[in-house]
């Protein structure tokens, strides 16, 4: 196919033309689809249905080590529990503490309690002149919505497939007292799908901060969450932790994981993995916060998935459903953009985003034609520090929510969109 | 018996040496007994097992609304979580957003809040100078420690048997600036079982505080906890929420339940119910906090329970257990205190505590002897700010942890370990 830009006024206005007759075909059908949030689909909510049964009126309520699950206690979670999700991230079960449904509690919670408390002994950031955070950029909102909400300054850092631009990285963090963190989805990044390299990972156990508060929010959301069953073609990640304790800096970092994206959003269990130092501050929290978190769900999560082996067959599954997803979004990109120029996309081998750039300027008004039509899509910049994408290029793409046949409707009018928003672009700037 | 203030010193010491006999013969077969929190027993928990089978692998996940339990979504819970919960304490599901597991963790959060963002638009605490709360005592330790933690000075007041003193109460919120809120059990009251009367709630409808900013942090935490069935036999309790409306004042109140003594400890679910107002300031925090509570969870609770009438048929057989317990406390207390003049305890119609006043200055001693002997109590102090209990002469007992037998060994233990510190203290005092 020939590129939109290669073509006369005549042409695109015509072509224009024809693509408008085919949006309107589809608007008059009054279409309601989803594609805005990294949601899984119902046919991967079905693979773990049999976990609400491991756990009935006639199980032994008891944990591996005699803790009746049912009542008060173990605020720090179920032993077996932190095993699964240390597992989970390759690292030590001894570093972490079990929380309730949602990582992203944690987060918030952690830079809370920096504001209010400090970290580890520091001067409260509520305190502070000035905090800052670094935001890899594309990243992912709800990361970046904490630190907005904390009245933190968030300082933009290009990604690239090998995770943050490390030079930016290492200097911004060796220069200014004031930035105190670092929002990471080191593998399968949300919303581009790239996987830190080995070198990104040791250059972040490297870090020499200024402010001895510094923490790295190293968000392993999609630790387990392959494409493809295949071994040679899934993204592999170092254990930061261990990588930190090498370089005498396990203090630095805070590793996140859910298993929100594994069994039921919503309904999982989450970790954090830290210091020794880290976990006294995150304990003393969360004394003073909880009694405790929901025991039994743990239970009934380590009961279903068992150990790594358990969670491997179980992830098979769950790619093999997601991939199918991906590929009717790859193949409708491939079939109606290639060769056209006017937007390129990511290949990931797991997470839950395809991120799509299209032209620069475009983004805003491609999602805002898609909605015309009834095609909810992540609001453009919405994966950008205070939703302000620059060049108004970034799309993210969530294929797991809509059934196939839904997916299938809805690729061909993201196309549609791309195409008349790309050909009015294109002869505007002429 | 004979009140040991009028025996004369050698009949005391007599005494003394029969009862450190027996005390230590208790000693020595090395008793462990818990009576320290209010943890429901094991035949309590078992009351709600078949909760584990309503929600199982062939249910259907979509709530009464249609939506998918399992996924993502309603950040503010379940319609028919909230009406279950605002049915427990008599308000309006309109006022409710439904958490996770614990209603410790919203008040904690709703503190935490307001230290760093204020209260609908008020300076955030933590910029300002000083911050008190009152404190009702003896009262709730982990309400105290949520204020301790945030270094919010507590100002304690005085419990009666129809809720605070409510002339200071009055007097210092209208005159204080800086007193932003007051912890209340209304409701068979941690650690006294004392229910505030219709004139003490109405009083704190019409509470004038000088600070927009004041809450009434209300913990109806034993909303349904009765300990009889007979209606004529349970503590009333008007809505609140309700009455601050009629004054004008509905944005002076949070109201907080849970089902963590209903159902499972840990593995419940927890309400706040509050203003308009109030509402969009826990749901701007927690749209930025998580994705959404634990909905299956919520489902779990809604298809056990049903609504009020099953609530109520479950907390009469919860209400018989609890009562077995407390009269075998009552019944020791009795037995081997009555007429001794060396303590008395409360007689509450529900809830979780009995509540022990020693001699002045002998709570902390007689938890340190029954702790010698294997029987752990809650701290001496634990009920006030900061663990000062200011006559060191109120004890918490919670009696429904142990099984009877272990309760009537219990029993006898603590009688005999306030008969031998008050016989010191009465012969110091000479």
């Amino acid at each position: 196919m020939e590129a939109y830009q290669h073509m006369k006024k005549e042409e695109l206005l015509a072509l224009k033309e024809r693509l408008t007759v085919q949006f309107e075909d589809i608007r008059a059908r009054g279409l309601s689809l989803d594609m805005s949030r990294g949601k899984p689909g119902k046919e991967q909510l079905a693979l773990s249905m049999e976990m609400l049964d491991v756990v009935n009126s006639s199980s032994d309520m008891d944990n591996d080590t005699g803790v009746d699950t049912r009542n008060y206690g173990l605020v720090d979670g179920l032993p077996e529990a932190k095993r699964l999700l240390a597992e989970m991230v390759g690292t030590d079960p001894d570093q972490a503490i079990v929380y309730g449904n949602a990582s992203l509690n944690i987060m918030f919670d952690a830079v809370s309690r920096s504001m209010t408390h400090g970290v580890m002994g520091s001067t409260p950031w509520a305190k502070l002149d000035k905090v800052r955070f670094l935001c890899p950029t594309p990243g992912y909102d709800r990361h970046f919505s904490i630190t907005e909400y904390f009245g933190i300054e968030m300082i933009p850092v290009e990604m690239t497939e090998d995770g943050p631009d490390m030079d930016v990285v290492e200097r911004l963090v060796r220069e200014d007292e004031a930035v105190k963190g670092i929002w990471c989805v080191p593998k399968y990044s949300n919303p581009q799908g790239y996987t830190y390299s080995e070198e990104t990972v040791k250059r972040f156990a490297s870090l020499e901060p200024k402010a001895k508060d510094f923490r790295i929010f190293w968000d392993n959301a999609y630790a387990v969450h392959h494409l493809y069953a295949d071994e040679d073609k899934q993204d592999q990640l170092p254990d930061i932790l261990s990588l930190c304790r090498e370089t005498g800096k396990e203090d630095m970092v805070y590793e996140f994981v859910s298993t929100s994206k594994v069994t039921f959003p919503g309904s999982g269990i989450c970790m954090v993995a830290a210091s020794e130092g880290n976990r006294r501050d995150f304990l003393q929290h969360l004394k003073i916060q909880t009694i405790g978190h929901d025991k039994i769900n743990q239970l009934r999560h380590t009961r279903f998935l068992k150990d790594m082996d358990g969670i491997k067959e179980h992830m098979k599954k769950q790619g093999e459903l997601t991939l199918i997803k991906f590929k009717a979004v790859w193949g409708e990109l491939e079939r109606e953009l290639n060769g056209l120029k006017i937007g390129t996309w990511t290949y990931p081998r797991g997470g839950y985003f395809i991120s799509f750039e299209a032209l620069d300027g475009c983004a805003k008004k491609i999602v805002a034609k898609a909605k015309e039509a009834g095609l909810v899509l992540t609001p453009a910049g919405a994966s950008f520090p205070l939703g302000k994408d620059p060049k108004d290029s970034n799309i993210r793409i969530a294929p797991t929510y809509p059934s196939l046949e839904e997916l299938e409707e809805a690729g061909k009018l993201f196309v549609l969109c791309v195409k008349l928003v790309s050909i009015d672009k294109i002869l505007e700037d002429r």
